[in-house]
């Protein structure tokens, strides 16, 4: 990799961009440059980066002039709101809102996936949403050997999905609660911690949440066939920032439970975790903190020959977010892709 | 009902005995004797009932001389080493372990489901399984209509299913947590508070686990319906006593949502929560000290034209539990039964 990228990030003091500024430092990321750009509530603050301290800069017309890639993730409103610059300054947006996901012009990429649809990208890529990339990394293998037909997945989210305020309500209300309370939700819509509930995000008129239509339309996008049929119920769970997925997978034929394994186990960006023995499958406090999705329970439906179940967990900040964009832009470097 | 039912309680110090404590007061059960038993280590111990105090004694082979009904709640082991004693003495035992649930000469009663196996009982009458029992109730209206034929069903079980220390462990863990510590589990296998893992329960040849197979089997038994083909992924979450469920169900023909709500709010022992305007369906919080299953979120599977959805969240001790065997002594009075 050449070693003169100039990187902005969008959203600096969020979950996902303060993981994504670890991500750079782990990953040794060939940075030139790197700014990082909020609103006006947190410019002037600084954070630290290896042996610097960086400044955070209100993000204006003029923030992208001198910006190769910017990974944004201050929501879909600011996503829009600075599209059309940072393309006009000649820099390459890779977006972890929903805003342009399902634009057609937008490639949506997971790079263990999809890859080379980021070579089409007319200066924005999207991320998926968590649930999509930490399901997809795990059973696209499979797809691969045999198409998947149909798929029913249950999640269950942690607050991390929220925000980093949702994260700190949960234990708020958690403490509450073991004193006695009776502590009322801010961030979230209902009290969180020793409970769950079915994902807020605004229901559509097929009476799927957005955040199950993600999983569904998303999906198909990124393995590149409208024919998957795919229900999804996700549900926000008391965990901090590891998303779970119980996933059952139709064919049209029978899938042999070790072909399956297999074919996981050998995929980039998954751990099997699949210990029959000793009962042990992935759980949030193994994935958190992981680059890899966490995948076990693999195993035949005994319900129908030609459906396989698996259980996978995720760290929705890290793969379900800030490391597949920086996956994104390592792939653009890499393959000379910016332009 | 007649007012001379001298009834008994094995593992009257458990999370299940004392909410049957509860329940034959609220209920106002037609006691003429309550004998509360349990091991002994709990004998000599008192538990306030009404305006009196009863004492706590240790089950002898005695114990069942003078009783017609014995609740038992003290787990597998101690509900077949009474078994023969109780039955020689002429009671009659609604057993909550799953000791002789798949027994075929044991029925296996939900009330709201199959009351008239209750009649065909030889001294033991089981009580299903929480999971089971929540959806059954919730299902079942819709199977009198128009046959299930295959369910699949994701659960987020809460810590009251392994019993009151495990409620107590989740609670110590989470203040371990918030306080920076790491904690032990001693009661769970893995740590709960802010985590989740699959069913901890021994796994079967066929890679479900003991919990899922009650699912599968209980339901089929229950519903009387051995074509039923279920697939169950059993999870423990970090909540305290009500159990949600994600179910897929899958009939041979399409079903109206509208016929499909409008029979499981006219059924007994659940309340419809539906709110879609809100986005507000059942969750713990609400379950919790109901006798009701909450079920919501009913709607046409996007992905199958002949599947419906329904979410559920339901008490795991009371409904899930000791409701559903003071229910069945209740029938058992009711129906003259008891011979």
């Amino acid at each position: 990799m050449s070693n003169n990228i100039r990187v902005a990030i969008l959203g600096a003091t969020g979950a996902v961009g303060t993981e994504i500024i670890n991500l750079l430092i782990e990953r040794d990321f060939p940075l030139s440059q790197l700014k990082l750009l909020a609103s006006s509530r947190s410019a002037g603050k600084t954070i630290p980066f290896k042996n610097q301290s960086l400044t955070i800069e209100e993000v204006t017309e003029n923030s992208f002039d001198d910006v190769d890639i910017v990974l944004a993730s201050a929501g879909g409103s600011t996503s829009k709101k600075w599209a059309k610059t940072i393309i006009e300054a000649g820099a390459v947006m890779i977006d972890n809102s929903s805003a342009f996901r399902m634009d057609e012009n937008v490639p949506l990429v997971v790079p263990e996936i999809n890859p080379q649809d980021a070579q089409k990208h007319q200066g924005i890529i999207a991320n998926p949403n968590c649930t999509t990339i930490l399901m997809g990394v795990a059973i696209y293998p499979l797809h691969l050997i045999k198409p998947i037909k149909r798929i029913i997945v249950s999640t269950y989210q942690s607050a991390s999905g929220a925000g980093a305020r949702a994260m700190e309500e949960v234990k708020v209300q958690a403490q509450g609660i073991l004193n006695g309370e009776t502590p009322q939700p801010e961030i979230l819509p209902y009290p969180l911690a020793f409970n769950l509930f079915p994902h807020n995000s605004p229901i559509l008129d097929n009476h799927y949440c957005e955040e199950e239509m993600k999983m569904v339309n998303e999906t198909r996008k990124i393995f590149g066939d409208d024919g998957i049929r795919i229900s999804a119920t996700c549900v926000r769970v008391p965990v901090l920032r590891a998303h779970s997925e119980a996933i059952n997978l139709e064919f049209d034929q029978p899938f042999e439970v070790n072909e399956a394994k297999e074919a996981i186990s050998q995929a980039e960006g998954v751990t099997v975790v699949d210990d029959w023995a000793n009962n042990y499958f992935p759980m949030p406090i193994d994935a958190t903190g992981k680059d890899d999705v966490l995948v076990g329970r693999i195993r035949q439906d005994i319900s129908s020959d030609n459906n396989l179940e698996v259980w996978l967990c995720g760290d929705q900040i890290r793969k379900g977010a800030a490391l597949n964009a920086v996956q994104i832009a390592e792939l653009l470097v890499e393959k000379n892709w910016l332009k």
